[in-house]
């Protein structure tokens, strides 16, 4: 007999890309958690012969076919129909179901026409998956021997709150969910995919946990994740190889689930009594809306001018207005002027500075698209950084690059200050 | 022959639920926008049998299949590895390709590992489908007679951009597409979306084109989509409804499409030669980063303020310190001093004054989470809002409504002031 679940999702807007299908996502995550194995998931439209070649595929594949979307009142939602058809079983109208829903539009004010009662036909022997917060109601239904099927509809607040209430419990009572699918994200910046990969290689083949490299948008992430009789239990497995991740990774490894880069600047600034200002150019207030946006900033965050004009970085910042005449607003000797007049013009012990080419105009041979400059001080200690995120890179992904990757040096040059002091 | 598409999403991380399958909803739309039927979609795990099995479900329904995902270079990256094996060709490595690939890491000031080469390794007879913004390539392969695929790496940002870039085009070129579906999205904001269904609710009805709402994050759109033989005769259909549309909504439409409202002020502020100059408290930055998002912002955003601390808003903005005593930061006299402050400091025609409670803390009885001020300075004229956003609604989310709100003020003031000077 199969034990795993499959998803089908049913709705032609789906398929014409109207709607994002947050659905899946979200029933994907609940049969990971319960433990029980996921390996299809299909979109198919309103449409009952494509419903048909879709639950033929299915049929074989799975113990738990977990369908949503098609339950309502109009012409166009055929899912309990088709799944009718295909076992070959009539539509009935169980006892009480229509008297219930004119209940519901009464309890509304309003009165429920003869085109709703279409809602109370269900495939014979299905049981009724009540739903409290909508008009349309799913089943639970043994189908053929070994295959459970349950319908939702497709609006996902009622979706959802129908899960919770009724499958998580009728697919417990089944015996299903006996084991937990549980993981854990382990981030990193300022290292590659492959180098990271490389590095922590010996850990990539592992079965239970297994670990799993992503990247996206500068960021690389590995997901541990393990499979035990329950949460206490996965954790045991994964404790030993996330601790082993994380010695391999050193400071590249910045958080982990939901903890950002930001997250992680400000708990070290916390930690060592440190307030941080920021001079932006290229990023334009980008640096302090992440700085800002992490709760409890404003214990470290002072905030900063965003130096946009060239103006702005002479009369505020102080930049020499000769420097820029002669080596441009992009350049070394900028970014460390920004830092340090925004140091001093707001006291703080940390300035940051940045000024870049962030495109999609404005680039030359010398100075392409991509390039910027960092500078961070520290008392009277300085550092630099040059970036070339890449002349075809847009405008919002250089941005957000210099941004992170500043945030990243600075997250480096307070653990180095701070580590090197404190263990000689 | 079939003349339908489908859609194949390779990724483990999708049936975990750890990220949401945008990718699946680009691609149904850009499907629907060429007119390419499109009847099921498939999400499958990084696991060569069970890509074969979808691959075996897929390859007689459909004339193209697109698979995204697995592309990159670790063990888990199967799926050229497993389209060779199951359509029995050997894997081999494109002339040139690997030392494109070097060079790639080259300009960046890195290297490619070996590890690395794996993603130069495509099935026999299919061509490259080049990634100009990322490492990991994909191919178009008519793998057998009347079944095209088309392959890209699972990065939303790198597919769009092939996709664009290269699939268009090739299916073009196979004569596909010959209806199209297209649509324009119209955006409003500073109008309830209940407000605006009532007030273009004869619009609402029609069958070519449609009018559909839709409501996210304070911002209310109107999707307006035709069906005819070729773009310009759907344009010929929702022209009128458009121009409709846009009359009755006013001065609470701003921009159609990718228009964005920093975009709609940007363009105001070009079309009257202003500057704007922005002094953020609660938003930490976001205006600044907004504004400054759109491209050649250079020419009227000069820069900012970020006065985060109460100490920046008296010494660099001139905020009374006794008034701060008195009032608190966040109120409509330090708002005002903040705008006026920061117009004076940067010599900007317009200022823009940002203070408020953005949570999760510091909210109490009579200032809550969520009320933030807004001031808005040009010449000596000054306009000021409230704002009320709700004590249970996220720190992001006040945050976000608070500058596109600022935003949106600044634009009806531009457009008041100068249409009533233009339009006597």
């Amino acid at each position: 007999m199969n034990r795993n679940a499959e998803v089908l999702c049913v709705g032609t807007e789906l398929l014409l890309g109207q709607i994002l299908n947050t659905n899946a996502q979200y029933l994907a995550n609940e049969l990971a958690r319960l433990g029980i194995p996921h390996y299809f998931q299909t979109v198919v439209g309103d449409n009952k012969t494509r419903l048909h070649q879709a639950l033929r595929v299915a049929e074989d594949r799975a113990g738990v076919l977990v369908l949503t979307g098609g339950l309502g009142p109009t012409p166009d939602d055929l899912t309990h129909e088709s799944l009718a058809s295909y076992f070959g079983v009539p539509l009935v109208e169980p006892p009480g179901l229509w008297a219930d829903l004119q209940a519901k539009f009464q309890s509304r004010g309003r009165v429920a026409t003869v085109i709703q009662r279409k809602q109370c036909q269900l495939p014979r022997g299905a049981r009724v998956l009540p739903n409290s917060w909508g008009t349309a109601v799913g089943v639970c239904w043994e189908a053929k021997p070994g295959l459970h099927i349950l319908t939702f509809p497709g609006v996902p607040q009622e979706m959802t709150r129908m899960w919770q209430a009724t499958a998580v419990p009728y697919l417990q009572n089944l015996g299903w969910g006996q084991q937990v699918i549980t993981s854990r994200l382990l981030r990193f910046w300022g290292v590659g995919e492959a180098t990271l990969a490389q590095r922590v290689q010996h850990l990539l083949g592992g079965e239970n946990p297994t670990v799993a490299p992503y990247a996206q948008g500068g960021e690389v992430q590995l997901r541990v994740t393990a499979c035990a009789a329950n949460e206490a239990a996965a954790h045991v497995l994964m404790a030993p190889v996330i601790s082993e991740l994380k010695t391999l990774a050193g400071l590249d490894y910045f958080g982990m689930g939901e903890e950002t880069l930001p997250g992680a600047v400000g708990a070290l600034l916390t930690q060592h009594g440190q307030t941080v200002a920021v001079a932006e150019s290229c990023t334009g207030g980008l640096v302090g809306q992440l700085l800002s946006g992490v709760v409890g900033s404003s214990h470290y965050f002072q905030g900063g001018v965003i130096a946009y004009a060239d103006k702005v970085k002479t009369d505020l910042l102080g930049v020499d207005a000769q420097l820029i005449t002669q080596v441009g607003a992009v350049s070394p000797g900028v970014a460390q002027q920004m830092a340090l007049g925004v140091q001093q013009l707001l006291g703080s012990d940390w300035g940051l500075g940045l000024t870049g080419i962030s495109g999609p105009g404005g680039g030359t041979a010398s100075k392409p698209v991509g390039l910027v400059y960092l500078a961070l001080v520290q008392g009277s200690s300085l550092s630099q950084r040059e970036y070339r995120f890449g002349s075809n890179q847009s405008r919002d992904f250089i941005r957000r690059l210099s941004a992170y990757s500043a945030l990243d040096v600075l997250r480096r040059e307070i653990y180095a200050k701070f580590t090197s002091r404190d263990d000689p």
